[in-house]
């Protein structure tokens, strides 16, 4: 996806939301914002927003020296999300369609994110998601494609979110690699989150090599590429893995909640629609 | 008020939503976005927000080349407001407190503000503030200096609210100088906005000399400066003079609805909050 206008004042947005978070240094906060305002004339609009998003969170890592201001949420997180694995667990063996229920639960999973201004309750989206109408629900193609894949890459994308991930791994019962960002970025989720998530008993942990908030091919390493051009099956979770990757040329389903209005727009649903959106997919 | 480090994003923001008002020219929105952000770094936490505005909107007009991008929605709000004239006007005279009436209609109308991100319904939100309680009430104060008053010197802030403030003036029955900006800046009330809204039928209708979204004294001439400091009464309408006027050394009351938290938490209330506050009152 391309950068839009009002990306911008967003990025301006996120560095301080994201300094303020690695520091109560308002001298550090305001040398953020500074150094985040003149890096304003050198986005182009061609970039995806979280390549510019790369240079803003590596500049607040320099600058206020918190390589993980958000390690403490992403373990509550993690740890909320385990609470409710064996509720959740057996709700999808009970249901009508376990891996329709599955993919909601990722979905709702998806809400615990902090790159965007919103707050969240975890159990009050995942009742609403498990009802909500999908605004692009391209399932078909998606039950045709797991069907014939040996195996599956899923692109993980928020610590907490990511024993949601799990569950969803699990429903789909084929042979998984489950991705991470390189480096904590916001509350990205990276190895030791994953581990955490339990996802290492039902999947192969990879780094996708990505330093940014989102899978960027141009900033990944070569064995995640070659997984990336390799796998029957590519899932993307959350906004910004579908910023990233919205015009490669492989298939890939896009599974996420819109939770900025830019990134729905791009997509043509409304903010806070559900997505299950298959891109490339012939039936 | 000083500068606080959230006022920055917001800067951008605003930045965003007038340049986008002023020109459809992606271009030239780019070019707003990138000189805003390169002005981030002169900007002191010592100044009040409106002064760092004064420059962003200069910044706007000299690049869009449109010097009054809000001219139609001004002539909008205030057609709109006088068409409420007449029941507004009843509904006071028949009140129990004509002159409090008259202050929440005055403080309903600064609702009508395109500097701050948020819509607005002038019928709903005139319900709302004729019941709402006041957060900060130095009305008993406001009276007494009102009672004494030869003169009332009233700053003014939006377009169409103006129309609310001549009903203010009218309950008052004072001989009130009202204060209009030197340039159109957002949809603050100019000269010809004044005399749309009727104040020269009941005011003497001056310019601060201000060019910024508020009355910021190192900005404004010398005329005003004499009948800021001469006249008995002083009235400032809305958030910008809040802004620029709130650590003066004068008497000053402020009529507005906190529609911005940074505003709200430094007069100590609550965002959409309503207030009458009186400074360096004594009784």
């Amino acid at each position: 996806m391309k950068t839009y206008l009002e990306c911008i004042p967003c990025f301006m947005q996120q560095a301080y939301r994201a300094a303020k978070f690695a520091t109560h240094d308002e001298e550090k906060i305001k040398k953020v914002l500074d150094s985040t305002g003149e890096m304003i004339k050198s986005i182009s609009l061609n970039v995806t927003p979280p390549e510019t998003g790369n240079h803003i969170y590596k500049n607040i890592r320099d600058i206020t020296l918190n390589n993980d201001p958000y390690k403490d949420i992403k373990n509550a997180n993690i740890n909320e999300a385990l609470k409710l694995y064996p509720e959740l667990k057996m709700r999808i063996q009970h249901a009508d369609d376990p891996l329709l229920t599955a993919i909601r639960i990722a979905i709702a999973g998806n809400v615990m994110d902090l790159g965007v201004n919103k707050s969240y309750n975890i159990i009050d989206d995942l009742q609403e998601i498990l009802k909500q109408d999908f605004a692009a629900f391209d399932y078909d193609q998606f039950k045709e494609h797991l069907q014939k894949a040996k195996s599956v890459l899923y692109i993980g994308d928020n610590a907490g979110e990511s024993v949601f991930d799990r569950l969803l791994i699990e429903t789909m019962g084929k042979p998984t690699t489950f991705v991470v960002r390189e480096v904590p970025v916001i509350n990205d989720c990276v190895e030791e989150d994953a581990v955490a998530s339990g996802l290492d008993k039902v999947s192969e942990i990879i780094s996708s090599g990505s330093t940014a908030p989102a899978t960027i091919l141009s900033l990944c390493n070569s064995f995640f590429i070659e997984k990336f051009n390799q796998s029957d099956l590519v899932i993307s979770k959350g906004q910004g893995n579908y910023e990233g990757l919205s015009e490669v040329s492989r298939p890939v389903f896009f599974l996420l909640k819109a939770k900025c209005k830019v990134i729905a727009r791009d997509l043509g649903v409304s903010e806070n629609d559900i997505v299950l959106k298959g891109i490339n997919v012939k039936l």
